[in-house]
């Protein structure tokens, strides 16, 4: 049985919060935030100074707010850890036994937790608290992975690119199907389908389109129906980029 | 009760097999390919020339080889559809109604014909055999949209963005995090989530990610992580581009 305190009521808590409560060797102390908040029939406690002992401590805030409340936490020497890919565990405040947990994942009110998939990064700053990092994991059913900083970031910026960028790709397609009076509900499930090859296919070989198959006339036809000049740049780009992956 | 033959062998033309195989409605007629094929115990018939009656012909062949093979199909005012997303009807011999079954979705051998959610776009160069590439959609269970060439044309378009190139910034993170001895698996339930969003949000409202935090921080560091120049400098168009469509 693990004792543990979520602190922060944003969309990662709310997710850690739902999980909490679907495992039998997971006892939640506390759910912290400086908002008053309710999900799931819980209730959050607003005062950071009144903290109660626990095995954990989960801090779910912004980046830029994690240093400010791992200080307000009366505490001294517990094991505390925040949520964050891009920050090194020694934001923390230093009072206590550091690490992190870092669901590497996107969450939304309307993606439910059990339904998620969510690969854990975990990193201690003392070798004997991996263990109940590992067990957390291992309580909530979720997937884990050693990673240090230096490999955080790394993930990070690969996530960047496949989903940030990925994402604004779909809006592009938005506004190009809307501004053509087209349904984009047409494109879902290509766009489901595409994110879905890459689990049996390398991404390299799964590519398809006018640039793998250097089909010159189809490319200016394309380059012709964009009306931006960052649009036009940005086809450009990535049909090089396609071109020089192939070798074409 | 629709007659249909289907000419081609590639993955499209296996896809139509399978799904034609699960329909009550329809009866094939033949299965045509220049080269020797099966699937699912059917055989194709390689003599072009040898075609029977049947009372729709779709032609699933790469775009190079469409005007071939429909001048090779010995048939004269019969209704014969091609499965392109960038051609014109009036790229098939005109000695036939012509007319378009494209299906917006990209087929490999590893996808199930069944589980894959086909958005079929139809034209008819007459509008008498509309009803007909109607009642094939919804025999074969399929979705389906009247759209004419300029339509399909910004469709395509809209499919390169939010497919190919997404496709592309997959690879890109592949080898990111590969360069740095990470496994890529730990990304794909991210990618899946990040495609599955856009299914219940808007994606400019789904952006998540430092450039729509407008995290100069995260976005400079970044950027000297990222080994080659054309990597910045897809990343500080991707940054501008998600600034400048929520105005930061």
């Amino acid at each position: 049985m693990i004792n543990l305190s979520i602190i922060g009521s944003g969309n990662v808590g709310k997710h850690f919060i739902g999980l909490v409560q679907n495992s039998e060797n997971l006892n939640l102390i506390q759910w912290l935030s400086r908002s008053e908040s309710s999900y799931q029939k819980i209730k959050t406690t607003s005062n950071l100074k009144n903290v109660k002992k626990a095995d954990v401590y989960v801090i779910c805030v912004s980046d830029k707010s994690i240093n400010e409340v791992s200080k307000k936490l009366n505490l001294n020497n517990q094991l505390i850890v925040h949520t964050s890919g891009i920050n090194h565990f020694n934001i923390l405040c230093n009072k206590n036994r550091r690490g992190v947990f870092y669901p590497l994942q996107t969450f939304t009110m309307e993606n439910k937790p059990q339904e998620l998939e969510i690969p854990m990064c975990i990193e201690t700053e003392y070798n004997k608290d991996m263990k109940l990092l590992v067990d957390l994991c291992k309580y909530l059913n979720l997937k884990y992975y050693q990673v240090d900083f230096e490999k955080r970031k790394i993930l990070h910026l690969a996530a960047v690119f496949s989903n940030n960028f990925s994402n604004h790709l779909y809006s592009i397609a938005k506004k190009i199907t809307e501004n053509n009076n087209i349904d984009f509900d047409i494109l879902k499930p290509l766009i489901q389908e595409t994110a879905n090859k890459i689990l049996f296919l390398d991404p390299v070989n799964a590519q398809t389109g006018p640039a793998v198959r250097n089909d010159e006339v189809t490319i200016n036809d394309h380059i012709k129906l964009l009306k931006t000049n960052e649009y036009k740049n940005l086809y450009r780009i990535f049909t090089q980029l396609i071109r020089d992956e192939n070798k074409l």
